[in-house]
């Protein structure tokens, strides 16, 4: 089993999505994206496969082994780090999407997607760094001023310096209202940082000469009080770093603490002092009191970014375990007696099954996060105010599904790509166990799959009187239509519109439970809500797949397999999933209270 | 959160389920126990508790984290084996359930899986070792004779030696028809062995003298002809050294590797070469040819081993998971505007939710496991040939989901310990992750949950002409009735009732199937059908168990916080778990094809 031949992503599916369900054709004609055509995105695909399968992922398990060492206060990154951030910073990657006035490409957000899947399915530690830093600069890039854009932002998109997203604090964890760093105005009208954050991912290493972090704070008058809560935090520049007499100087921020992660091993997560010596230098980024409301305007595309590595590292997972079950000969086919020669293992019926319910998980967490980054695009860059209102509040909507979904459902899927492997899965001479480690992170991280819940039934579903739902009633009900017409088997079609309208009725009838004042008992089952909600919308994905996936073998009979797989897939969806989504539905609406009622003493 | 403080398993719900659940008092009257009583046992289990909180528990992380070394062809224990395992063997637990004769204590099966699940929640290394040690003594004990007893398994029983299972064959693994190891009659009546094993736990150490492998061979007649498939499997015991001259001798068994494995790292998994110098001698246990059935003989314990194994470490992870939420503030009420002071995360629902979830997989595991316990003792002591032969055949039924409901549910139940401590859950300083790591095992070894599930389905169900089945509808019939007359909400009642008519329902219309020659099609979904019967069985347990609950504030009113948490366990099962099982049903029932149909170029 050599891990060069894994292809990471399926190239024939990616093609699939882009071109017969997802449209990218008529996706470019959006001015924005005036420099790029179709064949340019292959080309630009090419580059990236090549170097994910044969740069990134060469690396990725070395990394895992021999994770970054803490010495003397600093941290030194595994030596392949030197190796492989030229080149990925060299795509052009870390500001492609971009304005070309800040120096990017104008190119659409589904095509960087794409990328990104294929690369953080080779090496997620260089793709985390290489996230963290476009979104700490896009935060430069939408909020900063111009002197601002120069000094960080561009150091940032050029990935000569690395950026990091400072929020979280030990005794805060996912409560961002409770931060207690503290900023106080100086002389110069920067700032005097002091405080304490941790799990910074990327928040100190020798790769590049500076790294910037952006940080919440809490902005302290001269009277010394401040304000409480998320409207009092605000958003800085807090370099490890600082420019001054034209080069750089340290800037009092110090690492405390290199966390001993379980996955995700090869990118550090640290514990960062600011203010040690009070000389911790931090630029406010727009507006005081905004912090929130500016990172949760880049909280989408960080989420999505989240979804995505799931997906990537459950596809990674996929593959591998579909080439070890053609690849291993164990057992006879059950069927006949004492009957014939050892078969692969990928014949026998539970193996199958291992495998289609991961590539249901793999293929419709991929289509569905591939949607939501054509819909940030066409939020950011439809020529039509309405198309661009109406894909900002789905988008909103689906967001959370599309961190927690991959995240949850990828980790079931990685752990049973290890059960195809059996003991050799269960061993670390095999890939498979560090992608489980791996996936791990992203349940917790960039808000917990709790966290997700309650913004997906306490906020998304319920915002602009429930039109972001109406909007997504929408759209289900328009490929359902698509797929009835183009003869999809009726009962998937079925299957879907019928959770579509469990999952209205649901709302409706949660969204009443709240306004009635009873807010506990509504989001009581936010999860079985999420559960609910994820369930519907990639059965949806998956039906979408299976209309392109009809009109397919017209015009490609040669690829009549690779359509069945398609529509097996959508059929494995709604007959597996789609049924719980009314047991789903009835513990939601009933808030049925076990967990509510156990006494404290019962734990 | 120091570790010291975990309880590993529940002292209070132990109590419950052996004299409020299963009627320990009636269970001693067998006279095979005559040694025992309720106050003895409650002696010996206090004296388990300290050994496993204060002596096992506090060597398990660093075991984890220094595993066996491999050196000079010689592999070198963690040192603390040496400090646990004398006082585990003093405990006299090895063969505490064997008969006097053969120098044990006639102590229930029960109390002994009691005894597990302290040991194992406490050090799963050191109690993988023991069970295998009494697992290869009792296999001599059943099937040697005298001399063998003598040589074999006195040592064994006294913890002088250790025991393995040698099944495993790499191009082999789970396909036992395929073994290739050797055994060719020698002069003296011993035979010559000659091939290699892999993923022997405890195949090789330095913590005793000897290690006598239990291994399954072919034995090779004078004409160079042997038995194809598993009827030509004899079972040997090939020891490391044997004796020779009054002392012991090498034997020709070598260690050829060392296999990394992510998590039960204390206890060493081996690759053994039998006869690499043509001197590895090996003594027929048995008649030759009866291999097989003699390890299946073996096999109900050391699965039901295998799942207490599962429950005890959701169980440690569990309790861990509880005292966090209990000692972490986080957030506030959100059904409260701004309001109030952070407050533990164990008053979030989500959390809660959490923590529901892992306690009735927990418990729920824990009273089917210790059920099955009891049947072992009635199938082996009872004076009624009636109930022995019954017992037995429940036992065999039950056995598949004993050892697969809480390897598969309990590495979800540590998933959401770990989840529930957010990144803190992520980081090694935490003992959570390495739980999950340990947990991944158990869904492999011993037959993994597809093996089981084949198990389930193509024999236990249809065993003896449906007679298993029809005994457990019957207790599950009894426990549903008793649970009517004594109050139970009856909407539980009913879940179960409707499930276990599913179940009967379902395994009808699946043996049809099979009879009318569709045997694929019957054992397609034979997974689904595992996850059915165990998703009823589970709910039959906490049935059980909220009828004593019921009964138990009469006489201790001051548990009753105790006694609702077991109530909204069973109400979370029947809430929660029971609607799934129509769906799984109809999936079984119709041979849903969805993965039987996915094209060869397709994955």
């Amino acid at each position: 089993m050599s891990h060069a031949e894994n292809p990471l992503v399926d190239d024939r599916t990616v093609t699939f999505l882009l071109d017969e369900v997802l449209d990218l054709r008529a996706h470019l004609a959006i001015p924005y994206f005036a420099a790029h055509d179709r064949e340019g995105v292959d080309m630009l695909l090419e580059v990236v496969r090549k170097l994910a399968r044969r740069v990134l992922y060469p690396t990725w398990k070395a990394q895992d082994e021999r994770p970054p060492q803490f010495q003397d206060g600093r941290v030194t990154l595994h030596p392949s780090f030197r190796d492989i951030w030229p080149p990925l910073v060299d795509t052009g990657l870390l500001s492609a999407t971009r304005p070309e006035t800040h120096g990017g490409q104008q190119l659409p957000f589904l095509v960087h997607a794409v990328a990104a899947a294929y690369l953080g399915a080779a090496n997620l530690n260089v793709v985390g760094l290489a996230m963290l830093t476009s979104g700490a600069a896009h935060l430069v890039e939408a909020f900063g001023d111009d002197a601002q854009r120069a000094q960080w932002m561009t150091p940032l998109y050029e990935g000569r310096w690395t950026g990091t997203m400072a929020l979280t604090e030990e005794q805060a964890g996912s409560s961002l209202a409770d931060v207690r760093t503290t900023a106080r105005p100086a002389a110069d009208g920067s700032y005097r940082l002091k405080g304490s954050k941790i799990f910074i991912s990327g928040g100190d290493h020798d790769l590049t000469e500076n790294v910037v972090n952006l940080a919440l704070a809490r902005v302290v008058a001269e009277d010394g009080t401040s304000v409480p809560g998320t409207r009092g935090l605000s958003l800085f520049i807090v370099p490890r770093r600082r420019p001054e007499g034209g080069g750089l100087v340290p800037n009092d921020v110090t690492t405390t603490q290199v966390i001993h992660k379980i996955g995700w091993r090869g990118l550090p997560s640290i514990a960062l002092s600011f203010g040690d010596r009070d000389d911790c230098h931090g630029w406010l980024v727009g507006a005081p009191g905004r912090g929130m409301s500016q990172m949760f305007q880049m909280m989408n595309e960080a989420r999505i970014g989240v979804g995505l590595a799931a997906v990537a590292t459950a596809s990674a997972a996929y593959h591998e375990s579909v080439a070890y079950a053609r690849s291993r000969p164990q057992g006879r086919d059950p069927s006949k007696k004492d009957g014939g020669p050892q078969i692969p293992i990928v014949e026998h019926a539970d193996v199958r099954r291992m495998l289609l319910r991961q590539k249901a998980i793999v293929e419709g967490a991929l289509c569905l996060s591939l949607t939501a980054a054509r819909l940030v695009d066409r939020a950011a860059h439809h020529p039509d105010e309405t198309v661009r209102t109406e894909s900002q509040r789905l988008l909103d909507l689906l967001t959370p599904i599309v961190k927690t979904f991959p995240a949850e459902r990828g980790f079931e899927s990685v752990a049973l790509a290890l059960q195809i492997h059996g003991g050799y899965g269960y061993s670390s001479e095999y890939p498979v166990e560090a992608w489980l480690r791996d996936q791990k992170l992203n349940t917790i991280h960039e808000g917990t799959s709790g966290i997700q819940a309650l913004d997906l039934l306490g906020r998304k579903v319920v915002a602009h009187g429930g039109e972001s739902l109406t909007l997504l009633l929408r759209e289900i009900a328009s490929t359902v239509a698509e797929a009835q017409k183009s003869g999809v088997d009726p009962a998937i079609c079925e299957a879907i519109g019928t959770g579509s309208q469990t999952l209205a009725a649901t709302t409706m009838a949660l969204g009443q439970r709240g306004l009635a004042g009873d807010v506990a008992g509504m989001l009581l089952h936010s999860s079985d809500f999420l559960d609910l909600a994820a369930t519907v919308v990639i059965g949806w994905q998956h039906l979408a797949m299976a209309v392109a996936a009809r009109r397919g073998p017209e015009t490609r009979p040669e690829l009549s397999e690779f359509y069945e797989g398609k529509r097996m897939a959508a059929q494995y969806w709604a007959s597996h999933e789609l049924p719980r989504v009314a047991a789903l539905s009835a513990l939601c609406t009933s808030a049925e209270p076990s967990y509510a009622r156990v006494p404290d003493g019962a734990w």
